[in-house]
């Protein structure tokens, strides 16, 4: 069952796939969110030779070394595990689950297809003070590795969880705090006019990438759009997320 | 000195590359948003046999026809050109040259490096109405398939002219009318404070992705900042251009 032979750094690592009970952190940034962030989680720190002279690798060191995480150099497996980037560090860890916080406001993706925006929108989230994500699914692998570097390491610094369905994300919630779902679709009313509410917190809802929202989310809260010139189709989801996230933000740093 | 035998569409074409006259729009809504914005300039249209039964690629069959543009069906020649994407369509373009609207609003892109980024932000900026974009180099090529694909298009609709340097993009402007500049800093009042000014155009500046604005925009103009929390380092760039556009935007439409 276990994709490793042991739980320590003995273990020897493959290279991503999602079946996997354990993901990876590539790049030293987001290495640096993980030991920081969830040092419990940690597998163990692969660095490469030539990371060796770089300032953050020695901060990861540092950390590794104060938390107790093992840390080895091995530009071989670094490159066996992440082939496509010249990474200096790589954090392998064990995935975790959370659980949202039912009385914070929510991120709401619904079936979110492509890693690298589900990663931006995670970092953008995180830039506006929500740390609540909840993903729809079938959708993009949070854990995947190419998440967590477009997330530049956001991810692990915010609580997340998946549903199988809308109603499933309402079921879990049960009312117990005053909460306003705005779903963003094209027939939904300008953002402009939609305020954040006074009291109570908050769910902005977004589709898929090439499908949006379908009509049963009309029915849902305030449907919201972002009013722009038809001379395209339709925002890019990560552009139509940062809007929509500093529209009900702003002011609040 | 030519990249082809002849102007005509027996030209035998090769995968981009910077230094060539020509490029492509790949993929069926780039290459509508060619044939109609900007036919003069088209040398062919390349259809995939499988893209036959495609009604985008009908559309396109029909605008050829009707503009007088040359098309063929040749899956090799379209897979030869664009070999990572499965596209239904590509459009062959001589490169043409734009010069700004000097009394219009303006998006300035200094030293962006990142294919995917330009395009996305020439998607954004079209979506609120902006027409123009100056880029100061070094930067990435806008004329790049893979600018035009994430732009989906859009860049045909917009004027971008090319300077050396921010100074070169200001001579040429000539304070033909009144100009609020805005450039994003991570050191600037916050974008809240900065209202859309009642008189005049305004030119949102926005820096590189690694390294942003240098301190030298100090000086110019009214230099702004998305407030964000310090749990992330900085916005993504197509994320802060999109938050400026929004914000100057706003109310518009």
């Amino acid at each position: 069952m276990s994709d490793f032979k042991t739980n320590n750094n003995d273990m020897r690592l493959k290279p991503y796939r999602k079946d996997f009970t354990y993901s990876y952190s590539c790049g030293v940034f987001p290495t640096i969110e993980l030991l920081t962030s969830c040092p419990d989680d940690v597998i163990k720190l692969i660095i490469t030779e030539k990371g060796l002279s770089n300032s953050g690798v020695q901060k990861l060191i540092t950390i590794a070394e104060q938390k107790g995480i093992p840390y080895t150099v091995d530009s071989k497996t670094a490159e066996r595990l992440y082939p496509k980037e010249n990474s200096y560090a790589i954090g392998a860890f064990n995935k975790y689950t959370c659980s949202l916080c039912p009385d914070k406001n929510h991120i709401v993706l619904v079936n979110p297809s492509d890693k690298g925006n589900l990663g931006t929108i995670i970092r953008t989230l995180t830039a506006f003070g929500i740390e609540d994500i909840a993903i729809i699914s079938p959708a993009a692998d949070i854990y995947d590795p190419k998440v967590i570097r477009a997330s530049m390491g956001a991810v692990f610094k915010i609580r997340f969880q998946m549903f199988d369905s809308f109603d499933a994300y309402r079921k879990f919630l049960q009312d117990t705090v005053e909460r306003s779902y705005f779903p963003f679709m094209l027939n939904g009313q300008p953002l402009e006019t939609a305020k954040k509410p006074q009291s109570g917190v908050f769910s902005l809802i977004f589709g898929n990438e090439a499908s949006g929202l379908d009509d049963s989310f009309l029915s849902i809260g305030t449907p919201v759009r972002i009013m722009h010139l038809d001379t395209v189709d339709s925002l890019n989801l990560t552009i139509a997320a940062a809007i929509g996230i500093y529209n009900f933000t702003q002011g609040d740093f």
